[in-house]
Parts: structure tokens; sequence; C-alpha cells
């Protein structure tokens, strides 16, 4: 529906589907989505809904960028979806409360407000035509991810399970090598929920662990460590969820 | 492979998926989608296919609709998949059935059939050069959803359960106002199927009912009544599906 | 993720997603979807990425095809993914090992190598500035599918399941012409894990078959002989999975 509007209200746009695989009313998956697909969009206008607060007193935003090769703008929910991204961009240089078009529903302003918003920006529409001044100290933010650094371990959130099942951490490889937990061959692992441990061995790519292992740590593709198997998804094996804490600590045999 | 097909036989045509959402082998929930979102397409031509009667004595079509501002032309089965769009377009000004191409499968028309046809239709060729006149009358057509306004109630079709859960009925704004039922804070809705009896509170917007309540009703964005709930699916939560009749009164106390 | 990266580095390139239908690390199911839709893509390339080695020793690859109309090239891991669609495109003209671009993750290449070599190629940059000259008899290559014609009978390996249910065999019509059995105007079909044995009637096409029938073999869109039911998904029916190998002979009063 939203490439639609966006294709009627500018024609010739190109439309690119940045990612489908945002769970529903998960503004947090979406926010973290956006942060790691922005810095690989090249020019143009962002457009993104996760929304559970349509209707409410929840501001409609556009962002300008400090970018100088990815999008100029995003536009959304003012719910936190969008800053990050801004950031992972250069941060937000100005930003607009949204104004609401005349007949507009009330359940559905990723129709009625974000789309049109969207296509005038694209059409290279100034911010202000688009909605009143914001001052960006002002937009809702999320609460940052936990990661806690501590000797020898690293207690961290996890962001996101992908597609396959892999379990991306809010540590990053910044984190590992500064507990000097990256430079061990394996790690113990404990699970938040479940208070289970396992061990998993630190590889540079999945094709390094076999089928028969529990799960490795490594690195993945946007800097975070991630806990992963081969071929099966890691989530599902361990039990882990979006959310939850795990810990990654030297193996007891090996802590000073 | 549709798009793959368009974009070979109509270089350059911008392809904008409209939904992703239909189930298999669901001709009425086609229609109904694309009957939303028609209003919302700009000049082009629509391409649809929810077709279990391919390959069978049911006809392809064409039909040129009566619409200025958005898609000129519908490209489908004649299951009754393009009609209701086609009329929330202006109504359906012209229809030919369409010729089948030299070696097309019998089981696969989008591919064969349809996606050439919308191709030469997006490249300008007249309707007639693509099929064989056919009479509107003609068309094959579904059953139109089941509204029912009573003295304080109103009994309608679930027409739909989008992605979120939200339930949409076949009663419109204009039902519940008639009726006097969107004048109340609260109302009885009694599910079709089981029998239950739950109380809804009347609102503007999901975010104005609490995570705890059982729903609410609201008008949603596109004119029609939907029982939603916060940040969870209506239709598990409630046990309604798609086609069931769920009806909406006066709360007992209130009856005249 | 991918769409992205190559409207950044090919501003412009009209972007066609063939098919989201392949199931996470199964590279047999993506090669035979390849090489489904590749005769139908116009001039461009292709870009595919199931990839469960990636950040092993495997290689990333380009291929140019023969094919006049069709796309050009094809990128992506060397795991057998793309070399069936090259093959239907008229072969494999010439292959090369990509470079990896400075930076790349170890974890994906589809991002950080297939997506910029793609979208190199689509600028026109010859096949050697992406990659070293690779022998194409050097490529890996999937098993073929399995199909035994015998007497009155024919073992086929179970391709596909369609989103539909519908079951693809990796024998054709020319297979069941050979064998007499599409003569004929009922089969019986041995399903491989189970035993259980069915009789299936041959149609032309799904609306041939009612509702309570168990199941029907048909030719279907791309040759091949199907299993399948009428608005129902066969594979749940019968309890068939891709991969398994099921057998149609000539029921038991007929044979000679």
């Amino acid at each position: 529906m939203l490439r639609a509007v966006v294709a009627r209200l500018a024609p010739g746009a190109p439309l690119v589907d940045l990612t489908h695989d945002v769970p529903p009313f998960d503004v947090r998956a979406g926010a973290l989505a956006l942060e790691r697909v922005a810095p690989h969009v090249g020019p143009g206008v962002v457009l993104a809904v996760v929304d559970p607060g349509v209707g409410t007193t929840r501001r409609g935003i556009a962002l300008a960028t400090e970018t100088v090769a990815g999008p100029s703008a995003l536009v959304g929910p003012d719910n936190g979806l969008l800053v990050w991204a801004a950031e992972a961009l250069g941060g937000v240089k100005a930003s607009v409360t949204l104004r609401r078009p005349p007949g507009a529903s009330a359940t559905f302003d990723g129709r009625d407000v974000f789309a049109p918003a969207a296509a005038a920006l694209w059409s290279r529409a100034p911010l202000e035509s688009v909605g009143d001044p914001l001052d960006p100290a002002d937009l809702v933010r999320l609460p940052a991810p936990r990661v806690e650094r501590g000797a020898h371990e690293l207690a961290a959130e996890v962001l996101w399970v992908d597609r396959f099942g892999n379990v991306q951490l809010a540590a990053t490889a910044e984190d590992g090598r500064a507990t000097g937990l990256l430079d061990r061959s394996s790690l113990e692992l404990s699970l938040g929920s479940s208070g289970v441990v396992v061990t998993v061995r630190v590889v540079g790519a999945f094709g390094e662990l076999s089928g028969r292992e529990d799960a490795g740590v490594l690195v993945d593709a946007n800097g975070h460590l991630a806990v992963v198997c081969d071929r099966r998804p890691a989530a599902t094996v361990l039990g882990v969820q979006s959310g939850e804490t795990v810990t990654l600590r030297l193996p007891a045999g090996e802590r000073p």
C-alpha cells in the first residue's frame, strides 16, 4: 500500500524495499534493522513504519541527516524508530513534526501522512514544507542496548535473530577484543533465561563450524558478536530470543 | 516470476508490488485487498493472480476502468478478483476475454497470459489488441459481503484479518452511525462461530486501548468497522476468522 | 540489504525480485528456482545468494552466459547455485573468481562482494574487471536430479514443493510420454518414505480435479510432471517433501 502511494505521488521514484523482516509492533527491532541498513543506502528518502502508537499523541516526524552519500531524510513515527539510523548516517541535522493532510485516517499514518511526506521530500520539497520545526533533542529515543564489560566476561543483550536463526548481540568486535575474549579459541556462553551454559568456539565464519557442534561465536557483517550454528538456527538450537541477555566468559579452567 | 516476465516484455515499466498477503486460493481475499488498494494506485496497469481455476474454462480478462487518475486497466482471471477494484476506480468501461499466446502452459496463466497482456497494455497497446470484446455484464462476480442493519445492532461478515490480527468487518462507518452504535462508548460483540459475547470499547485509535482490554471497535483506514486490540492480534485473542459473521449491539442495560 | 547496495552502486538499475521462496541454506532449491525463472528474465544481471559456505574457501563467481535475449551474467557463490540457470540460458561462455573488495566482511559476501560485482556488471564493466579467469569446467556442480525410466514406471525425485503445495518432480513430460504413463487416465503413485500407494488421475489442469479427489498428475508450467490437488496442498495431503523419490506406474490391473 505504501509503495502504491509513493509511486503515485512521486512518479519515477525508484522504490527499494529495505527489509520485510520486522515483527509486528516491534519498534526496537525496526530501529535496529534500519540502523544496520542505513549506511548501505544511497541518496534518497527512507520511509519506515512500525507504529503501534498510531492515532495517539505520538508525533509523525521527518529527519534531515548529516550524510553526504546516503539518504537525505528519514520519515516515520517519533517512537525511536528513526533516530539510530539517522545517527548511523552522521546525525540529525534538523527535524520537523509532520503536518497531517486533510482527510488523513486515524489509524494508518503510513499511508496517509508518512508516504505523502516521503514522496514530497523525494521530489525535493524542503523539510519545512512538510512539517513544523522540532528540536532534535526532543525526539523520542529507545533505551540503549545493554552491554556490560566485566573481567574476562561480557554480558550483552540479544539485538536480533535473523531469518537464519543467527543471534546478534549488542556487544561489538571492540567489546570482544577489549575483554580478551576474541583471542581465545572457545568460550563459555550462559543463556539468560534458562541458566543453561554451553561451550562455543570462536570462529571467523559459519563454515568453520561442523554441523555437529552446538554453536560458535563470530564477528558478524555488522561488526557485532553473533552466536551462530552451521546451517541450523542458533536461536532455536539454544533457545534464545531477542531482548534476552546472554553472557560470554572464559572457560572455567582458563580464568586467572 | 511475474515480475521477471513484465520487466522483460515492458522494459522500464516501474513494478510496484501491491500486496504479498493474500492466502493461497482465496479469491475473495484477493478481491478485497485489490479493492482496498486500488484508489491509492497511480496511472498504470494492475496485474492480479489468485487463480485456482487456471486451465479450466474460466476466462482470462482485461478491464478498462473509468478512473482519471488511477490505473487504466486491470488484468487477471475472470473469477471476481478484479471487478470490485474496477468499481472502486469508477467502474468498468470495457472488458475483453484475453487471447492465449501460442505455447501458453495450461497451469500458469499468470506467467503466460496475464503478464504478457499487462506488459502490452502498459506499453499502450489498445484493449482490443489483447483480447476479444466481452460484455461487462457477463463478468463473474463474487457474492457481496454480508451486512445487516437491525434495531441497535449490526451483523457483519469478517472481510479480512490483516497481518497485525486486526479484524475488518464488512460494515462501514456509515452503518455504525446509522444504527447509532458508533455514538456509544462500548458495545457488545457476539462471535458467530463460538457464541462468545465480549464487551468492546468504541475508540478512535489502537493506542486508546490498554494492553489489558480485550478489544475495541474503531473506524479503520478504509472506512470499515474493525475489531482490534492494542499490540495484540484481535483475531487470535477472540478466535475469529475471515468469512465468519459477528454481531455488534448495544450493551444489555442500554437497549431501549 | 542487497537491494539497497545495488541501488546505491548502480543508480537507476531496475531491481526485480525473482523469488522470495527459497528455504534458508537450501542451495539445491535455489538452483532449481533460478533455473525455472532464468528463461523468463530479460537482459541484465542475475544476483543470487544461498550461501551456507560464506567465509570458507568456496569461491565467489560471475558467469557470462551464451544467451541473446536474457541476462548476460550471473553472480553468486560457486556452490552449484548458478550453473543450471546459466545452462538454461544457453551455457557458460566465461567465468571468473570474484575479487574481494577491501574491507569485505567474512560472513556477508552477498552485501560485500556479490552485490558490488553485480552492480559493476550491470553498469557494463567487463567480466574480467570483477574477477580472475576461472575455467567453467572447474565450477562446482550439484548432483543431477534423479529420474529413472522403467517398464511402465518412472521413479523421480521431488524437486520442489511450491507455496501452493504442488509437488514438482524431476521427471519431465517427455519422460511421461516415453514410458506411456501420460496416455493413461490414472496411475499408481508410491510415496518413497512412507510406502503409501495412492491412485492419481492424469489431468491437464488443477480445476479438472474435484476437491474430494486425493491428487492428480499433470504437466506443469515448467514442462515437469507434478502431483497436485484442487485448492489443497498436495505435499501436505500426501506427506511428501522435496528430495524424496516417488514412483509413478500403471495401475495393477493394467500392467502387461
